[in-house]
């Protein structure tokens, strides 16, 4: 059996109940490492978990070989960063075993992707969301996807890239500077966001300008441009400035 | 304080540890049951938390001052399915307890927004999210919204009405049939997904005239009218055929 685990964004107390009786019942839990970064240490989780957690690095979850061949004969686990279906890979080999007649179970979780509704921004009004990869130079696609959000009066969620070996997070300054090379104007407005799901997150409404200004301490941080704004979400916006 | 905790989208066991914990200690809990409906009984919730659960109208939460009049002297709990902010009413609940200088916590949870990713659609490329009213009769926004995601080739994601109080919850069935009489073809491509978050959700893509005939037991029920397709996700589509 193949069970893929959201464990949520922060803490490992972020595991849902039907999440941890899984966990404790299963033969091997892995924890994919290289799609975010949660607020706790593997050692937390495995605390609280009550069970050791390996390590599943890109490689292994993407080849998927190891862990569906293990999930054939025994109860694997996968624990992944925010909800499950974030990233393409983890439909992969949810696919992949289900081809294989392998059982499957899915627990959702918490997401950046809902999180981010905290800035009072509605989140049906989200156009497409968009990744600034470190690696942005002369890369005009991401900007371009905000473009046609704004043209279309949504809102940009923008999620920045992160190398967890080097453990290196793009920071909302970093992802600001990319969106100014492009031709973001420094008085636009936008929301910086840093530790969502954390006890205390940083929300902070303003300038670009500003915002490149302001300390953001927590990691991982997104970034929002707003699109055309209802009254409501002025009214709530303007308690974060 | 006020604690707004999100707890999933089907069973009691959809809490996460850190919201559970807030639940025992708390003076008093009342769950909001007019944005949703969860797959298990308040009851069902009562004995997994261990604590009497105060149902709440959307009245007694639109209105807020009993609430947060309680909330300044006393620990009150908020329950909210799915993530705690899809709807306006609990920020604002939510700004109104910062201004009045009460303590407040957030739990996040799973959100059907998120859980809709078991579709192989990617989170990254849907529109807006639209709602189809049950007294949708000359209603032409919810399918306007439709036609301009579909426009940008953007997924259109379409939350059903229910009304609670009735123990009704708009069917797939319904929702197509609104939009069919608005203009969608017969022939168009969609997805029905009945029972997200449960064990055996029930997700199923094919044809509009198709789906009109597939029985989907499970409720609450959703609708997606792909846009653009990347490969990865037709491949993905053609498992829920």
């Amino acid at each position: 059996m193949l069970s893929l685990i959201g464990i949520g964004l922060w803490d490992a107390e972020d595991i849902s109940l039907k999440g941890l009786d899984i966990v404790k019942k299963a033969d091997k839990i892995y924890f994919e490492s290289y799609t975010s970064k949660l607020g706790c240490s593997i050692k937390k989780l495995e605390r609280v978990y009550g069970r050791k957690v390996l390590v599943a690095d890109r490689n292994l979850v993407e080849d998927g070989k190891e862990i569906l061949k293990e999930a054939e004969k025994n109860d694997v686990v996968l624990l992944i960063m925010g909800d499950v279906f974030g990233a393409t890979t983890h439909m992969d080999l949810f696919l992949r075993a289900k081809k294989k007649k392998i059982r499957t179970a899915i627990v959702n979780n918490a997401s950046v992707l809902t999180a981010v509704g905290i800035t009072g921004l509605s989140l049906y009004n989200f156009g497409k969301i968009i990744s600034i990869p470190f690696d942005n130079k002369g890369i005009k696609s991401s900007y371009n996807k905000f473009l046609e959000n704004k043209k279309n009066g949504l809102h940009s969620l923008f999620l920045l890239d992160l190398r967890v070996k080097e453990k290196n997070l793009m920071s909302i300054k970093e992802g600001l500077n990319y969106l100014i090379r492009n031709g973001l104007s420094k008085t636009n407005l936008c929301v910086g966001c840093a530790g969502l799901g954390s006890k205390k997150p940083e929300i902070k409404f303003g300038k670009v300008k500003d915002l490149l200004k302001f300390k953001f301490k927590k990691l991982p941080q997104c970034l929002i441009v707003p699109g055309k704004l209802q009254f409501y979400e002025e009214e709530a916006l303007e308690f974060w400035k």
